[in-house]
């Protein structure tokens, strides 16, 4: 973060679980933890944008990756200020600018995914031919030293479930790890918090628990990130914008196991295999 | 169905999977199943709504119960006629009259949730305050015995993971049961299925995998079932939701195992419980 943009982030911790009672199968009552989920709504210069609902860990990184993902502002130098209120459950991003045709943006509801229903304005699929990604290999040492470094990090979903992770990877180390109940903003969240510290994608590996669906792969390829590994599976569309953009896509990955869908001749297998299925 | 309305489903039939090859963690080739993904956009007497990325199994039923839940349609007899095209992946909905103050209801964003990022149009949180739903008891043997029912159907997810299912079900009894990409998607369609057939939801039960998010527990709401059901868990706002609108509320539902969020004097535990973990 540069002394240019004024973010506060004074307000940002919500406390991400809520205790309560259930009552399980035989009657009995149990403390469970539940996930919270807060809707937040995103003002551009007044304009309202959206309504996120997120479980509020980084409302203003949230609020900078939406905008950079969405391409409603090109440039983090534009951005003048960022401020999240939950009393208000809004976020304002002032530009030092006006936003050049926002409404012709905002006007188009077009390619959406992931839940199926998300919100991607304007012609990105035709933005996407732009994208160059380096070709990097992923060593399978690597891979297996950064699950198990992973294994510790999903403190919300382990406590309460109903969340998504999404982390950003040098090597071995998790540089930093979001939690949210919604995937797409956590990937938002990680390109927020990209853009702030002026990190480039090039050489790092962008992890998800969850889906890999067409939108979660063109959200890793705008912040640049060329090695793509989940928990979960793909869908076909997912496959096929990997394969166009040269992603390499590792999914299934989970303690020594993985499949590689896309990109295997990056993949060096310096590492004894899964031995147990 | 009636025969006032022309549903063309003549084109609805995609294949669900992909059989695509892929490296596993030992370098050796894998034949795997992989979900279709694929943009439909909806069209409303000419004007473009959306784009819904779905599994492509029934367009029709789900773009009838998407313009239902975002209540851009307030009443069946409205649509004139639903055709999908997978050529020009796009399904148009054609309606006898105008619809009233589709600009506007468009022009607002809000809450949006599920993937943390869904779209849902207008004041949908004042309509809730009009939503009644019957006090409906749940047993905990017929819980059993459907979840044994449902056991059967997640065909897609077995073969192929990345999707989620719903089901609406009578008693033990599934009576349409949709897998899609997106959970939001496959309520979308039950929805749509039930205006068609022209079914009411107060004596049904709603099973999905996905996790109950406020915009399931909204749209499950819309629809008029009471009693809601998941494999997986719930968020705070989803819970608080459920309470407010008075939905038995039961999650982590996975073979004799199930946790009741909400309305536990309504679920009969008449049936042996869990015997092991």
């Amino acid at each position: 973060m540069t002394a240019t943009h004024h973010v506060d982030r004074t307000r940002a911790g919500l406390a991400p679980c809520h205790s309560m009672e259930v009552s399980d199968e035989f009657g009995e009552l149990r403390q469970v933890q539940v996930a919270g989920e807060r809707p937040l709504t995103l003002y551009l210069n007044k304009r309202e944008i959206v309504t996120l609902m997120t479980l509020g860990g980084h409302p203003e990184l949230l609020a900078l990756g939406y905008l950079r993902n969405q391409r409603l502002i090109p440039d983090l130098a534009d951005v003048k200020a960022v401020q999240a209120d939950w009393e208000t459950e809004s976020v304002v991003v002032t530009t030092r600018n006006q936003v050049r045709s926002l409404e012709e943006k905002l006007g188009r509801r077009t390619i959406t995914t992931g839940c199926g229903q998300g919100t991607v304005f304007g012609d990105l699929m035709e933005d996407l031919e732009r994208i160059r990604l380096p070709e990097v290999n992923v060593r399978q040492s690597t891979l297996y030293a950064l699950l198990k470094n992973l294994a510790a990090r999903n403190e919300v979903y382990r406590s309460a479930g109903a969340v998504h992770g999404c982390a950003l990877c040098l090597d071995t180390k998790v540089e930093f790890f979001v939690e949210d109940v919604g995937r797409h903003n956590a990937v938002d969240a990680i390109a927020g918090h990209m853009w702030l510290e002026d990190m480039q994608g090039g050489d790092r590996i962008f992890y998800t628990t969850g889906r890999l669906t067409s939108e979660m792969v063109i959200k890793v390829a705008q912040i640049g990130v060329p090695t793509l590994v989940s928990r979960s599976g793909v869908t076909h569309m997912g496959f096929d914008l990997a394969r166009r953009l040269g992603v390499t896509m590792i999914a299934r990955a989970k303690g020594r196991h993985f499949l590689v869908f896309n990109g295997r001749e990056r993949v060096i297998l310096d590492a004894p295999a899964a031995l147990t299925t």
